[in-house]
């Protein structure tokens, strides 16, 4: 398959200049692509990596322009890597077969889930009693959305994920635990990606939160009654206890986890693997991870930080007796 | 809908006081709960909550009832959250579709599992080769049962789950590795829930065993042998390696990590994203987290972290010189 | 069932001597293993366990043999670790019914996908357009292949993975995210194992990619682009994010984070629950967790661990003084 550049140009925007081949036959990386590959500049660090790119054509940003003519073609937009990602899209519409709208015959759908005609509900999902799925929201093969749940629109939504089971809500009751039923459900925004074996669990009284634009990766737990604000992104194997909230635009390392009934606002990005702890309220870059060494290292400061506090109340005896 | 109050005390017993409103719509916390909502307060601490509360009624202590009286109507009862857990049970009950016993049309069962009649089997579940349900147990839709697994009574087991799985067993073979088949199942007791996507692997050569009244989370992983204690509960994306033993009554938060072949004794508690790497025999709490901080001081402080044991070596060496 | 010993050295070599049983019931540990049971020494650490074992027939090495002949009947094989495994994939053999090669007739299998005849889908898995399953390889119930993902011969899938859902990419787009579609695909090579509920993604431009041998446990998340050198095992709650590149015969530890865009080379050995936040070429062994201590020791400790730079500084100064 190959694609001619005038037409990504046309359907995308952009300069080409310097054009030398005029058919390209797929995307790659500035390292690995060949005389018939489109690639993209989106950091002007990687200035040598385009210089001796062997792509056929370069996606740069106008002020890399003068240098990338220097190396051959390019295509010249205000924002390289959102171009870039049009292209993907634009890209796999030329080259993937339609998938159709509609139900895939081995889904299990209650009759009274209300589905879009235009939405797509992969094999062997199941959509219970009362569920809502929006319009061209996709749910890939084998996914769950239970009683009542709504999912807005143009939602991806991949294999594995249970979005409405039941949040982790038990009273003591002597040393046993009495099961508090979770009555409230997962309501899901529009423009929502959630990654596979994802799960979103239903609220206790009210309902679970997703807003708009979210992008959850794989295998992350969204406990009861979380609230996430818009365009938040959360990385692979995150963990979000029940009922914390957390604001819009932030991002969340892989495998951090936040504890419950905190907030976390806007515009706050947790490192990867760091466990939040209190509530986060200043706009911020936050991290928690005891840094990897070769082991004897480790274990040698490991056994030291048990002493850590006594080693502190030494230095203030020694700064006493120092001043006398 | 809505519901009589007399027949909530009728049903779950308590005392109600003065009350203004018969009937109620539906369940709330006390800082949402509006004139037609029940609550409940479990916590003194909550008093100023109580007093501000507009809910039409409030399940509250022996100790809050004149406190509570001030406000409005209530329901007095010896432990509220306790009784707040059955009322949620007792609304679900009036409020939903029953569901029946049975097995979903499209699940696959083995011809040799063993299915209590009062069990129900959700859509698409896969229940293996001598594999066993009890009753009144619930598997919701999705979950995979393994050959010669036993599922006790009254459990819930939530979409995604995996019982059954072989355990990670490999003896090296050179660079490569050879299976060790797993030949032991799962035992799960009664009242047992397990949270959506959660593994439990089978044993290599006993089996492994979940005690009655475990509670799990969603997407945690047991381990091949791994033993769980009685009433037990873990919070989400918890990992138990290979033949952990853990006690009674003990609570695990969430993202924690409990190492393989090792105990934790009964009524250990351990916080969320603390690593277990060693037995705990004595009851109480454990902990082990890198404290969340802003980026530049965590960056400071964890590079020092790292001379932590040469420190340590320089304040002994400042005591002898300080000493002399 | 019985099993004649002599038929186990038949099959799998060794040598058997001073026997006193010849049929044994089953495999056991040397501590739960009774007369009729056949166990198995791997360390010469355990030489106590072995002369006090009730078990009818012990496998241990040659240095071994006079101890073991002291307690009773023994196999002697010159890797007794890897004569257990072999075993036990003998006994399943002998014990357990045979399931043939085939499609469980409620798998939705698309008619672009190729499967080896010799390959095994189990119940409710989806094989999407263009896949391909090699010989063989063994998916059980309930997984996922993506479409154009290639599994490579003799694997082992299991249930709930999710093999070739859409890497975790966005560009920016102001607030928002623009998605930017996965292109690639995953490829797994031969005799790779996957534990349940596993999360494999497809590559951006290219691939990502699973080499021969390697063994992954339950609910890890490997992230778009990764590829993972030959024999590498990877214990379960594992997360690596996109465009890691992990050498052949490593070791990850369970719950371990391998951050993005980094290199660990051959031979190296994760422990459990570190984060790998830098390329690592050296091969060893590596850590990078907070110790577990109990609650009041910790908070002391970890209270201190933010002054520690400052703490560092204290220390210098007191150098400077003492050494006026």
């Amino acid at each position: 398959m190959s694609v001619d550049l005038a037409a990504v140009v046309q359907a995308l925007g952009g300069e080409l200049h310097g054009i030398s081949t005029t058919t390209i036959s797929g995307l790659a990386s500035l390292e690995t692509a060949g005389p018939s590959e489109l690639s993209f500049l989106s950091n002007p660090r990687y200035r040598q990596q385009l210089l001796s790119s062997r792509a056929g054509c370069v996606i740069v940003a106008p002020d890399m322009e003068a240098t990338a003519k220097e190396r051959g073609a390019c295509i010249v937009a205000d924002q390289p890597y959102l171009y870039f990602a049009r292209l993907t899209q634009w890209w796999k519409a030329q080259t993937r077969p339609q998938v159709d709208a509609g139900i895939h015959p081995s889904a299990v759908i209650d009759p009274t889930a209300e589905i879009h005609p235009s939405a797509r509900i992969g094999a062997l999902c199941v959509v219970e009693r009362g569920a809502h799925i929006g319009a061209n929201t996709v749910l890939k093969a084998r996914v769950t959305v239970g009683e009542d749940c709504v999912v807005g629109e143009r939602c991806m939504v991949h294999s594995g994920v249970v979005i409405g089971a039941d949040g982790f809500g038990f009273a003591p009751n002597g040393d046993a635990w009495e099961k508090i039923e979770q009555l409230g459900a997962v309501r899901i925004g529009n423009d929502v990606e959630i990654g596979a074996n994802t799960c979103i669990d239903r609220g206790a009284l009210q309902d679970t939160v997703i807003e708009d634009g979210v992008k959850l990766d794989n295998l992350i737990q969204i406990g009861h009654n979380v609230r996430i604000g818009r365009n938040t992104a959360m990385a692979g194997c995150v963990g979000v206890a029940g009922s914390a909230t957390i604001g819009a635009n932030c991002t969340v390392g892989g495998g951090a986890i936040i504890l419950g009934h905190l907030t976390v606002g806007p515009n706050v990005n947790i490192s990867a693997a760091t466990v939040v702890s209190k509530s986060i309220l200043k706009p911020g870059h936050y991290t928690g991870v005891f840094p990897i060494d070769d082991n004897a290292s480790w274990e040698r400061n490991a056994a030291t930080l048990k002493q850590l506090h006594s080693l502190r109340d030494r230095i203030k005896t020694l700064e006493k007796e120092t001043q006398k």
